[in-house]
């Protein structure tokens, strides 16, 4: 697509106002597109509609039938009554897709009720709106038959990184109830028999090695989802009974086996589960690995206190730049000017130097000066140029001028480097190299 | 304790052959101290023993009385057993001490069968024979009455950067029947449910966001350990039994909910175990965090291709330093030389610049140069030394010499720079550097 495709080119969000669906409008107009949402709520709508610069509509059907794309992101309960209404009325040639996490249903309902000459791909987002970008993000799309949209929604996506699974429906649903329905079950059962056995999970973090608490930690998240969402995801999936009721077998049977004893039973089960990984050791490389950089990052931060450090903000992707005044084992302090702020450093991700230096010449405001000074014959003008750029505080140096002549006195040339450099300050520093090594000023 | 002490004490591992036994020794050992291991089979042990520089001894109770300090270091299932065997023996005025990962039981046996005027601290170091040093890791210790020994025990872990916590033995055991035998056991149960259900885990990954890959890590982790030891963890803990009932019965409760679509009570159940997580908020961060740590590192190595990089293998703790020749997303190819070396991205990081410059100051062997040079009185050497400093491969620079006199030309001075580089070109380089800004060497 190109910009002027993308710019006459209308995407109805059913469920834009909030969530999924508002975080897909939001990103969609970041892309140039005409977006319009739709929700239950006026003011709602007419709010998000407003910090997005999308039109707010509060008629499905109408919004469906103006629009080339339409994407249905309304909670798993309501989508198919949503796709029944609005999929009679998607215009010819025009493309209607859901973001539901189970998708055999969707995919039977877009297929019955689906406008004559429209065409339709459900999908599956596999994440979710804290997100900053679709970079690294997987997307499942289970399209059926010839669909003249496909090739496009692929590219669109891949071009901005996600990463795009094709499949059938059934295929799509048995693997989330492995992924979703069954991890999610049984974190929540650990969460909730550590309730019930009144557990302080603060106290029992001290007893932990850093790996237990990233495992705590993922619990946690499952845990603190809607659980609304949870509720749907479990029980929307066609083979989320089987497989939680083959958990429950599987998991009295271990402890029967560990209440009576039997441990060759118990080796022997879990040497089989164990076989059934795909790559052990790959596993344990990254877990450890994913400690071993939460680690090496708050070392970083310890050793840079009373440095100029930048951070990003890992969910909204913002940068900040400053002195690092004090670090605790939960906070960073940065002075910013006058300003001090401060950072719940599960938050934030340091940034490296070089990554640092990039984000200032990108974002602030550099000066570019032009500096001319006479030197002796003996020097070389490449060297000159080549030391300045050495200098921390010089993002740029180029020669512009050299001359020779009447002005300039006998065995002498008149150099004039350009240099771009972050403040004033450093073009006085360049000055004071320059008259360092000997030159004079013009 | 200093180096003396440290030189003369003898500490004895009753298995100290294999496992984390061996760990313990060969850590004791690089410390300094006398080390005598014990093990069943004496070809292990003795080549065990060779290799880290140990004793080895055959017989428990012969090591264990010629020793300052007993570490005892055996299967959870004998670990009752060969306390009673080697207790009597300890020395007066020696320590005794377990590394048991239940600590009610060890403790009891201790106090009984502790030879008179000898002292013990039951321990429960909680990590495995895979760390590479004690930073960061947990050593849970639960010392009872006056202990001349614990305040020295304590120093010496914090020290070396663990984090040790002191408690009593019923604390730790409840403790661990929520940090080891719940987790262990469910995730244990999740694996055992993927086998049976004939789950293809590679293929699941795929649709998987790297969240949930993280997840299936962690399960992996706990999977692939010793079955054994697995087993033992379960049926050791008098609290475990009841942890794991308490965990089916929460569990099936769910599930009826789930089945019989009643909402509401899943929801304030899914709700309740919520609220019970200490902060949700910094553990979204941390998993989040830890997941766009080895993000950016995957996009840091591949615009390194072609680029000298440093990678430190996160259990040997390594560096290799080369140039980076190719990336896969699984594999790094490393030139170092004529050499090409193969390593598994899931074990490497990828050293910042500046750790690599600090490792190859640390590493190389540096050269260092005498550089003089004349130039006119208009020149500042403390520029010059400046500017030579901020070259790449120069890693010190100092000024040993600044002349005026008979050899010197007037209003000239000679300079002589004292530098510390990587290698010869650099000193050339440098010499480039001096003629280019006008100076004549000597």
């Amino acid at each position: 697509m190109d910009n002027e495709t993308v710019g006459k080119m209308i995407i109805s969000i059913i469920g834009g106002t909030r969530g999924l669906g508002y975080w897909i409008a939001r990103f969609l107009r970041k892309e140039g597109f005409r977006v319009i949402i739709t929700g239950r709520d006026p003011d709602t709508g007419r709010s998000a509609a407003g910090r997005i610069g999308a039109e707010y509509c509060r008629d499905n059907v109408r919004a469906a039938s103006v629009a080339d794309v339409v994407v249905v992101s309304v909670p798993i309960e309501v989508t198919s009554d949503v796709l029944r209404e609005v999929a009679p009325h998607v215009r010819e040639g025009g493309l209607l897709m859901d973001v539901t996490s189970v998708k055999e249903e969707p995919a039977r309902v877009m297929e019955r009720f689906i406008a004559r000459g429209a065409h339709y791909i459900p999908a599956h987002p596999m994440f979710g709106p804290r997100v900053s970008s679709l970079e690294g993000q997987v997307v499942v799309l289970t399209p059926s038959g010839d669909n003249p949209w496909l090739d496009d929604v692929i590219r669109f996506l891949e071009e901005r990184k996600a990463r795009v699974i094709v499949t059938d429906p059934s295929t799509h649903d048995r693997m989330m109830s492995v992924v979703q329905v069954l991890t999610h079950f049984a974190y929540i059962s650990i969460a909730a028999t550590l309730e019930a056995e009144g557990v302080d999970i603060r106290e029992s973090r001290k007893f932990a090695s850093p790996i237990y608490n990233l495992m705590i930690d993922t619990i946690a998240r499952i845990v603190a989802q809607n659980p609304y969402l949870a509720y749907s995801i479990q029980t929307h999936n066609t083979y989320g009974q089987e497989m939680r009721d083959c958990f429950l077998r599987t998991a009295t049977r271990l402890n029967e086996m560990l209440r009576d004893g039997r441990m060759d039973d118990f080796v022997s089960g879990m040497g089989l589960a164990a076989k059934n990984i795909d790559d052990v050791e790959a596993s344990l490389g990254r877990s450890d690995k994913a400690i071993e950089a939460l680690n090496q990052e708050l070392i970083v931060l310890r050793n840079s206190v009373g440095q100029e450090i930048g951070i990003k903000h890992i969910y909204s992707g913002r940068v900040h730049v400053g002195v690092l005044e004090s670090v605790t084992p939960d906070y960073a302090m940065l002075r910013s000017g006058k300003r001090v702020m401060k950072f719940k450093i599960s938050n934030i991700r340091v940034l490296s130097e070089e990554e640092l230096r990039r984000w200032k010449v990108e974002n602030l405001d550099l000066r570019v000066y032009d500096v001319s000074a006479l030197f002796s014959d003996s020097v070389d003008p490449e060297v000159i140029a080549h030391l300045i750029g050495l200098l921390d505080c010089v993002v740029d140096v180029k020669i512009v001028d050299l001359y020779r002549g009447p002005q300039i006195p006998p065995d002498h040339f008149s150099l004039t480097l350009r240099v771009k450099v972050f403040d004033r300050e450093c073009y006085e520093e360049i000055l004071g190299v320059l008259r360092g090594i000997g030159a004079s000023i013009r």
